[in-house]
């Protein structure tokens, strides 16, 4: 990958990247030479005592994504539920004590555990629970036009993705511009970041919309449906069990936006001009 | 996305792909009409009567990704120890049933959920752990030449991928030819079903090379470390902690194959002419 010795200096800087030592191979021989891999690190989160997942992810603003997963899964929702919080960076744990500590059921501890990551329970997958539960009823519109102007902007802010083509991007827009931008190596965390970001800073996410670099699958929209977004803009394309959930969460999903053009997939009545 | 109707209509039999009517909006207007999105269906993993596990995977082979998954979580090394495998298609399970029928310690079943998925306990990182463990002693070494033979074969067999874009590709080969090949949205998930594949199939592992064609974290990492994997190719770029678990373990670590162009990371010695 070609990056500029300036740029490489500042993204060494963030944490995102380092630098290796590697053998390259072509058909003129071997060399060894200098190049950079995008870094993971492990996170545990820890909430009243209890630990809850370890993560995997790019170790930057680790707080914000220990507050964002929390409040994607239901266990706290505003910066008054959070009491304290800490982040020991060395051993990769991040502390959160919630103002109402009431202790999650076993039960509830092991079905949390086993649909977090990658996998989630089926349970959370019934179409009937979700409509009755969660369902996004904000009456928010917003042109096409501003859409393409949005992903612009969006593309233009990934930087550590162009430097390095291994970290996913999300954001929050206000419908107007991006209040809120992360990245991670994973696609999931990079969304959880923005939240946590919100939470921690007070950035209002009611009729926002979110933008990701990901491939938009179920986990995604049971995220955004947590917090009650209207509309969900991707470059990328969604699952069939993404599409279902936006359909019956009422979410507009917005994907493949490429310039002019984009796809979209649910609540269309949301998108206007 | 272009697929002609032949391929599309072989490819939506095969359950990877559906379709969907979308809303298409470019400068010129809107257009209703016709498209495919790839599939994702939730499978619990149920060991010995205990629920282990939801995974989120494209709706194919379903057996060998419950068996494939524990086999690299180290819950079982080969068909013998497999007394009994039930996969119920509606429901999204498949129950495992193992001759060794020690239940798991409620310790070791709490680390192993919340390691699942895209997340994983801390204690697995410890690069002394992992050297005494789990290092792959293979003196096998294979030709530059025949790397980028075998990635041009594993190109090409990536029919869905080349399709949708949505899915990624993992294969086993023995050196000479590529042996058994999977694909799911999930990068993690295509590896474990090559894996359970090779299990229930009884294709020999010994010495063989695992070719993906997505990101190198350290998950991969000790996944192929399970089953003794001495190298390991992607068409794409390792993360760090990736990297510094190949170097640990004597993986070869061989990533951004393009053509006749490689990048060798670790243990460049396997890599001969």
């Amino acid at each position: 990958m070609v990056i500029d010795s300036e740029n490489l200096e500042s993204l060494l800087d963030t944490g995102y990247i380092e630098r290796v030592q590697i053998q390259r191979i072509n058909p003129e021989g071997r060399q060894d030479m200098d190049d950079i891999v995008v870094r993971e690190q492990p996170l545990t989160i820890v909430l009243n005592d209890q630990e809850l997942v370890t993560l995997l992810s790019s170790p930057a603003d680790m707080k914000y994504l220990a507050v964002g997963f929390l409040s994607s899964e239901g266990m706290l929702n505003d910066r008054s539920d959070i009491k304290r919080i800490a982040h020991d960076e060395r051993r990769g744990i991040v502390w959160v004590e919630t103002t109402n500590k009431t202790p999650l059921e076993p039960e509830v501890l092991h079905r949390r555990l086993i649909t977090s990551g990658c996998g989630r329970g089926a349970s959370f997958y019934s179409a009937t629970d979700v409509q009755a539960d969660m369902r996004v009823e904000s009456s928010t519109t917003m042109a096409a036009s501003k859409i393409t102007d949005l992903v612009m902007e969006f593309q233009h802010r990934s930087e550590v993705y162009r430097a390095t083509g291994g970290v996913h991007s999300a954001a929050l827009s206000d419908g107007q511009r991006i209040v809120a931008f992360h990245e991670d190596i994973g696609r999931h965390n990079a969304v959880d970041k923005v939240f946590g970001d919100c939470i921690l800073n007070d950035i209002s996410t009611a009729d926002g919309i979110i933008i990701t670099s990901g491939r938009i699958s179920s986990e995604i929209l049971l995220k955004i449906a947590h917090h009650k977004i209207p509309v969900l803009i991707s470059k990328s394309a969604p699952t069939n069990l993404g599409l279902n959930l936006a359909n019956n969460l009422g979410i507009t999903l917005i994907g493949f936006v490429r310039g002019k053009r984009m796809n979209v997939y649910t609540n269309a009545w949301r998108v206007t001009g």
